[in-house]
């Protein structure tokens, strides 16, 4: 008995992305301290309550002067200004204007002095006793921060949906905001169903084997932003399923992994009708991957995907479908993993009808500075992690294609987070 | 006085970053969970105690047969088994061997009985009573997953440097290593220096600015992987700044801005050199960051950063030196950020001597998938965060240029975390 027989079924990757993207909701906001947002997506708009820099200041330590007063310095004819009084940063406002043929020794970020509308590099300048040579002529406003250079007060500064990043958090501590509302981060359940799972600490016995994907799902989940809350394992009873998602339901998103989505087991379905879920779809048309089940808790409760039990599947469909999703939530534009183009080192064969994941290092193309050839990482068995955890990325087989030859090139999703960092400075 | 002027200075930032990158040392590793081992770096070679999978087991939910059995099974003329037993997935090994003509009802991870050869998938088989029937023959080994086919025990499964993401976490636990040796985290102290700054809760006052160093650099620190430790702002006096010094001493690094690093306040060196510490350079030839001071307390203690006041040029500087020093220390081996070639939209035009990081937006290219124009975010002023925060990345103008001109090629160095996250899924 299939218990999933009038739901929508077989669907292609395409068409599964599409409608858990379109159940996904953007999660509500929160109000950080400034401090801990790095990363976080913005949920209000920035709007300035103060002019950056407030006032003129200093980009230089050196003198500050008025251009007019050095006409006709050159290194060969210098001209000597007094040096009338000085400017520390951090001090309050200049004691006076600044007369002719007046200098005022300045630090960086200090006010410059009415009169003056140049700084002169300490480099740049001789100072002797009370009198400072200069041997050029400055232009007016050199060295220089114009008062509002940076922000104007009224002005819109980082508008929602807007990625915090170092210089974003600076920007908001220079305006004074140590707390920001920023969109939610989704709280993920994670649970492994299956009599055969035991935990890493538990030595397998009697054809068990270690529940290895609340490892990968939970660092997929901290990779895309969420916060996994990791359930344990769930026997195949349909009261220990039961158990442990009425124990998930207070996440945004439940996802488990084997047991709990396919087959024979027809508890699944009874149990999550009686917990009020409506399933959505089962089954999309990938490998790994096939046996995926969809649904949602009402209309304000967690979606729920079950995803299929083997190591590679699990992933795999944690990619396609839970990150996206997940990642809209936390109000992300840029929903996907990075694609690059590669040109295939091999044949890839696959028979029609579905989509096809294969696990591939990604190598540089000798002499094409940018570009990348694509290899499989061994063994494509659903059960082989090894050859996923070596893999820079997933080439896309599209459905419809039986071969792709050596030489052609595909699409690839790039899955290591470290792939684009480089290897020299690039000077 | 200029107090550092027996040092080298002037350095290229190449030489520069040669320097720093020679003296930083490689941490030593600390054992932790592998759950909390995400984007660590591996500092034990990992060897497998275990084979994985244990035993021959079903990569389906299914029927587990002899192959010739089937031998002449077609669309047409199916061929029933007599359905023997049942095997579990995490059940004890089958019963017994399978006869021929029998199959046996089997599950996902389950092991193959003795006598068996393939599993044919529930989808693609008759079940009625106690018989099975197929329309068609499978290959010998179908659906069945081989001992040993992940990892073999004795197996160098994980080398020394790999980083950790979320398949080797599974794959650890999977070979029951529920703690791992990684490469310790640099601990960073972030020192604010001078008397012009307030904490971002104090309203400016009299020409006081807000000190958002702290915020940038630290999480500049945070995306390098390492964790900031802030002591604060350091006052313009020897006693502060010796105080700060020496509480930033167990840090295996210390990042001082402004204040701290350069000029006219002769005490700074003084106070270096009685806390032990060896100035190594002064000055980079570079725009923004041109007064920076690199030194090392001793020949364990932590490097010391002096880095310039002016918000952006205290984050360029970081992310040259600092950042790829921070990597080293904990263990990746690509030390540096993105980098891509971009067309320029617009002429970028510069005095020759120092090499400059322009702040750039990056575009897709029309109709050229893969490639990027850049574009100057607006006013280059060192004190500018905002055009920090709108940026892609840095466009590295070469030291020797005083132009480049609008459609010729250049190098940015690309900041923006999420920057190459695609808005399609690629399929």
């Amino acid at each position: 008995m299939n218990p999933v027989n009038h739901l929508r079924t077989g669907l292609s990757v395409a068409e599964a992305q599409r409608v858990v993207l379109a159940l996904a909701p953007q999660l509500g906001s929160e109000t950080v301290a400034t401090a801990d947002a790095l990363g976080r997506v913005l949920a209000e708009p920035v709007v300035s309550t103060r002019t950056l820099p407030p006032a003129d200041n200093s980009a230089m330590d050196g003198y500050a002067l008025r251009c007019a007063d050095l006409a006709g310095a050159t290194r060969e004819t210098p001209v000597a200004l007094r040096v009338a009084f000085e400017v520390p940063a951090g001090g309050s406002s200049p004691e006076r204007a600044l007369a002719p043929g007046e200098a005022a020794r300045i630090f960086t970020g200090a006010p410059i002095p009415p009169g003056a509308d140049a700084v002169v590099r300490q480099e740049d300048a001789e100072r002797e006793g009370a009198l400072v040579r200069m041997r050029g002529v400055p232009r007016p406003g050199e060295n220089v921060r114009s008062a509002g250079e940076d922000v104007r007060k009224g002005e819109l500064v980082l508008d929602c949906g807007a990625e915090l990043g170092p210089a974003a958090l600076g920007l908001l501590a220079s305006l004074g905001r140590t707390v920001v509302a920023v969109r939610q981060r989704p709280r993920v359940a994670v649970v492994s169903g299956g009599d055969e799972l035991v935990e890493p600490d538990t030595a397998p016995f009697d054809g068990k084997i270690v529940s290895s994907n609340s490892y990968t799902l939970s660092a997929q989940c901290r990779l895309a932003g969420a916060e996994p809350i990791y359930l344990g394992i769930a026997r195949d009873t349909p009261d220990a399923l039961e158990d442990r998602l009425r124990a998930g339901n207070r996440a945004d998103l439940i996802v488990s992994s084997g047991g709990v989505s396919v087959g024979d087991r027809d508890y699944v379905r009874p149990v999550l009708e009686k917990l009020g879920c409506t399933l959505v779809f089962w089954g999309v048309q990938m490998k790994p991957g096939y046996p995926i089940v969809f649904g949602r808790f009402g209309d304000t409760g967690p979606l729920v995907f079950g995803l299929p039990g083997n190591p590679v599947s699990a992933m795999v469909t944690f990619e396609q479908f839970v990150r996206p999703v997940l990642r809209k939530m936390a109000g992300h534009r840029a929903l996907f993993r990075p694609l690059v183009r590669a040109t295939l080192a091999h044949d890839f064969e696959k028979s029609a009808g579905r989509m096809h994941f294969v696990r591939v290092f990604l190598e540089p193309k000798p002499d094409a500075a940018g570009e990348f050839v694509a290899r499989s990482t061994g063994t494509q068995s659903s059960g082989v992690l090894r050859s996923m955890a070596l893999a820079h990325g997933l080439l896309i087989l599209p459905a419809a294609k039986t071969r792709l030859a050596a030489g052609e090139r595909g699409l690839v999703q790039v899955l290591d987070e470290g792939f684009f960092a480089a290897h020299e400075p690039g000077f």
